[in-house]
């Protein structure tokens, strides 16, 4: 099949949103729109065409424009549609090589998931061989934990290896991480807010969630595996973690919506699947390592879905904020070369991968991982989401 | 021993910083020191008496005076009790009853430790019975997770009880949480930013960490015991956490530093003792059930400081933002009148505290929790922190 072109996987119908400067005005960041191989300066365009939301278009992150709503998020995609379609000369095109793009919100909250069953029992069999590889829970709830806001970072970031402990016959000792890993995750970003003490039911999602994010969530498995017991990963991920600088909002994905694979166990109310609003997407991710593909893990294969997640994280009244970020955890389908992380990929490192500058079990300095991602977009087309790009650096 | 008054516990050598509102401007929210039974509008001080300090000062959060780092923290404590000292008439006081307390900073990142040994001891014979109660990490690091920046919310907010599953024999089920418990902390507040990429030593604590408050970290127990296997406590803690609306400096706590425990395994560098600057603090803690004292936690039993936490956190290079709170966890000492949460107290409910209103294994709808503390202030004074209250409302 031959490589989507930029213009194919960022046309009018995906319109993802990002915060990008220009060389000239290293200071002034701008709402911007890609497409194709060009970012549209959308708040110039509300701003010169008399928007109604010109105001909230330019401001330096998405953060007013998240905070505003879904109606307001179906009218600015609309406004910007006709502006397209009309061919409006006000929506200055700015090549996409000559801008310097930003974390596109501020980060609230970071929570991240753990929905593939694939994974999980991966991980399982690796970390816990004596026991069952899913904990009794997990087919009942969507298990998550709270990552660290503050480290999260836009593509391009680079990333310094962390330092810390891990375990040896001897004891602990202290040091660069071992075992640097990946995990390939889409990430939900939470626009209009809740209130305390008010659960936001799956049926709501449309209504909170804006739109999606591809994720790296950089793991340390070494100091992973030996802080994690009783209390979860705390240094091993909150060194950093990468997202792409493009946001798409949820309507780019409409034509993407799938049901989520079949039940196993039943579920409590609050968890139920609705069948006339399937709550999975068909997201296809691609991870490179050094331009090499080493997996293509599918969206689409994840057990838990995002609206689940975002019904599960608030039914103890817990609330949103605008900025809120939810990543669904490492993305791992049934296959082999399916597997979102090195962890699974080499099983532990008992079987490196082979690559064209050497073995690789776990990361190296200098390394580059890229994620890309692709949806069924409508009449057959394509929307892309992406990219999460980072390097290794020696710490 | 007689009660301290409020002018004992918050005299010129507490001074912590807060946000109040007047009923007659209730949407201008302003910094107030707290002296004795009063509040001292500390912005409008500032701007008469033309102090170079004014403009931050004047902000509706403690967020820009935290930024701004240790010089200036020192310059206004001592510009504060020079105008104190001289009797300045600009030095208005407002009675504590005639007004609001708000969240006193935007929380950035919350992190959550779990330092005192004898609380882990407990917890984990409780939670983990067929093995040893510590796990092997935890003599060597100090274990914490992040929290929900989200839901931390200031003394006074009522806490409505979560709805979550928990386990029976016949498999989860969905309701308000039976096991809703109490954790009395103490808080540590970050001023100065750090860099990602560059860990922050202990030796750097008093250059980054403004004060110190107390922190209430309510916890569904039932909730917590169904979901936290394997990636730690979510939804069982992520309903609210009440932290105190006073914000006590570093400096005065200063008479207050103590060594911490004797230590009884081997630290790694990052985390060794200095003997020469004692890091942790004698804070003795009260916890009130509806007026009545039930626990008497020490802070100073803690087996990790709060510097060895920070340098902890930092050491993969995750940087610190300003409003960063990270919580000791829960505070208890080794007799049973010093623990610090309903399921130490009850021993999981096999033991409830008889009360005049009658027995509680864990919290009824309705109940009032309230947390108090001092700390040894100079010249035999005492430093008051606190308070943390919080009444549990039906879902």
């Amino acid at each position: 099949m031959p490589a989507d072109t930029p213009a194919d996987l960022y046309g009018p119908d995906n319109l993802p949103y990002g915060v990008f400067t220009t060389a000239d005005a290293p200071e002034r960041r701008r709402i911007g729109v890609r497409l194709g191989d060009t970012v549209l300066d959308l708040g110039a365009a509300a701003a010169a065409l008399g928007s109604p939301h010109a105001e909230l278009l330019s401001a330096p992150t998405l953060n007013p424009l998240l905070a505003a709503g879904r109606a307001v998020w179906t009218a600015v995609r609309t406004e910007l549609r006709t502006w397209l379609r009309e061919g409006r000369a006000e929506l200055t095109a700015v090549p996409l090589a000559d801008v310097t793009l930003h974390l596109p919100f501020e980060v609230a909250d970071y929570v991240d998931f753990y929905a593939s069953e694939h994974h999980a029992t991966n991980v399982g069999k690796m970390f816990r061989p004596d026991s069952e590889p899913l904990t009794p829970n997990w087919k009942h709830l969507p298990i998550g934990y709270h990552g660290r806001a503050g480290t999260v970072v836009v593509s391009g970031t680079p990333v310094v290896r962390p330092q810390g402990q891990r375990r040896t016959p001897d004891g602990p000792v202290f040091g660069p991480s071992q075992r640097l890993d990946i995990e390939a995750e889409v990430g939900f970003v939470v626009g209009a807010p809740s209130r305390l003490g008010e659960p936001v039911p799956q049926s709501a999602f449309r209504d909170h969630v804006f739109g999606v994010c591809l994720v790296n969530d950089w793991s340390a498995r070494d100091v992973q595996a030996w802080e994690y017991v009783p209390l979860g990963p705390f240094l091993g991920k909150s060194f950093a973690t990468s997202v792409s600088a493009w946001i798409t909002p949820l309507e780019a994905l409409d034509a993407a919506r799938v049901a989520p694979p079949e039940r196993t166990h039943p579920l409590l109310d609050y968890l139920k699947d609705d069948a006339d609003d399937p709550a999975g997407f068909d997201v296809r991710i691609t991870v490179t390592l050094n331009g090499q593909v080493i997996s293509e893990p599918p969206f689409s294969a994840m057990y838990w879905t995002a609206a689940q997640q975002l019904a599960h994280m608030t039914v103890n009244g817990a609330s949103l904020r605008t900025g809120d970020l939810f990543a669904s955890g490492t993305v791992s389908g049934p296959e082999k070369h399916q597997r979102g992380c090195l962890l699974e990929l080499t099983w532990s490192g008992e079987n490196p991968l082979e690559l064209p500058d050497g073995t690789r079990s776990f990361l190296e300095d200098g390394d580059e991982v890229v994620l890309t991602a692709w949806a069924p977009g409508p009449d057959g087309g394509r929307v892309g989401l992406g990219e999460v790009a980072g390097r290794v650096v020696k710490s």
